[in-house]
């Protein structure tokens, strides 16, 4: 693929037999041109393969899990397609906040209603439904079988968008996830600057207030590592294991002792997340 | 540990059960301060492992294949240390040229003759007695059971490196290694600078003028992709291959169809190398 579409080819590298590609568009839901990155493992002619989106954390674009994630041995060995976009939109013409956790490179995966972000800040448009159909218009994705996971947070996306989303995705996994926003320092500063002060208009981006106000996923898997510095403050993962304890729903939220927020961490448990997915993609 | 005798941590991670640690020490080969990326893996308290070097490439620092190698898990499997030197001195004190393939980030893996280079440039020793006295002393490292592996001038490192210490280093393997520096633009620039104009100087520092001059090894592998901008120019296996046929000496070099000189390519046969290692490495 050079130029599809509107899809521009940044770069395809061949990796672990299938294809490493970066891909730029023009957005129609932020009013920017986005980056993202798919790999693509080795598969039959013509055959569609299952999705697994992953959504990065502050600061990161598509470049930090594509370079140090290690997913794809894991995707190539189960046949996934890895898809991961940036974490907000980004140009001169974007508004922006000095500090690291609020405008570009930390779009909390929302569609933001407040001046002056509402005009390109609508990264929830754009995950759920813009990039779905750019996905499935250039690549060989079965749409039917897709699974979400994410880093900090984009493991507060990866959350949210699947707990909201419980029918698109067989399984949610999170790497060091916010949890609840409405209740940490980033979520107040993010969703109050995007959304503005009515905090119940926070709630639809709260994973533990959408299981609270009743969203439910059969298939549910958290890694938090004892040895991050922002487990007590930011990530309080201790909320998403009440939320589910409360509402009587299954969820694998584990403790990794010693390990921080760092890829070092992620990738250590990536090959058994993209397995997990995988089992829930088949058939 | 935090610092031991000279040895001071930069950063310690928990990944893959063990620990992925960067450290920085005053070398006396370089005169400068010297930094490097060790993994330990998980093992008994008091158990001695196998070290496997790997020799990065030029522009690179020990960070590329620590954070984008794909080796810790493979590492973890076989515990195996793996350990990651810097590619040259580096400093404002320290000599450097403008290109990308001479001076700071070039080392070239050499103990170079010529000025102003020959005051800090003395990778080989470095690299051969410097670094492996104080990983004996500072990790739990079983130097009886050593290998080597790298990637295009780390590559050329490796292989002459290996090839100048057989008995040190019981298997050789090499990604889209410089396979002569005598016969490519990369070698006949820094070798003319490190070492002067009198080519006969230069053969210790050529994998195939060494095999040429005697040497020899019994495990050595070779991965190189076909579609590496650098293969016919500055890479040229094709040179290994002959110099290996005419010495009798049983080397796998594979070309690797589609694959280009990024970490992409590295990460994709990166564990098949470090289990190829181990085995070499067991007992």
């Amino acid at each position: 693929m050079t130029t599809a579409g509107t899809l521009e080819t940044v770069s395809e590298n061949c990796s672990h037999g299938g294809v490493q590609g970066v891909y730029r568009h023009a957005s129609a839901s932020t009013g920017t041109q986005m980056t993202f990155s798919v790999f693509v493992p080795p598969h039959a002619d013509g055959a569609k393969l299952p999705v697994l989106w992953f959504l990065s954390g502050l600061t990161c674009t598509q470049a930090n899990v594509t370079e140090k994630g290690e997913f794809r041995a894991a995707c190539a060995e189960h046949g996934v397609i890895f898809v991961a976009p940036d974490t907000s939109p980004r140009g001169e013409d974007v508004p922006d906040d000095e500090a690291y956790d609020f405008g570009q490179g930390a779009g909390f995966y929302v569609d933001a209603t407040q001046a002056p972000w509402a005009q390109h800040f609508q990264m929830r448009s754009y995950i759920e439904r813009e990039l779905p159909a750019l996905l499935a218009e250039h690549f060989p994705a079965d749409m039917q079988r897709q699974a979400i996971s994410g880093h900090s947070m984009g493991g507060h996306g990866a959350l949210t968008i699947g707990l909201r989303n419980p029918d698109r995705f067989r399984s949610i996994s999170a790497f060091s996830p916010i949890v609840s926003p409405l209740n940490c320092p980033w979520g107040d500063k993010a969703l109050g600057g995007y959304l503005g002060d009515n905090r119940s208009d926070w709630r639809e981006y709260d994973a533990c207030a959408l299981i609270e106000d009743g969203a439910r996923h059969a298939n549910l898997l958290v890694d938090q590592g004892t040895a991050d510095n922002f487990l007590e403050e930011q990530l309080r993962t201790e909320l998403l294991v009440d939320a589910c304890k409360s509402a009587g729903m299954p969820a694998e939220i584990r403790m990794q002792p010693g390990y921080d927020h760092s890829y070092y961490f992620i990738s250590t448990f990536m090959a058994e997340h993209v397995g997990w997915h995988a089992r829930h993609l088949q058939g």
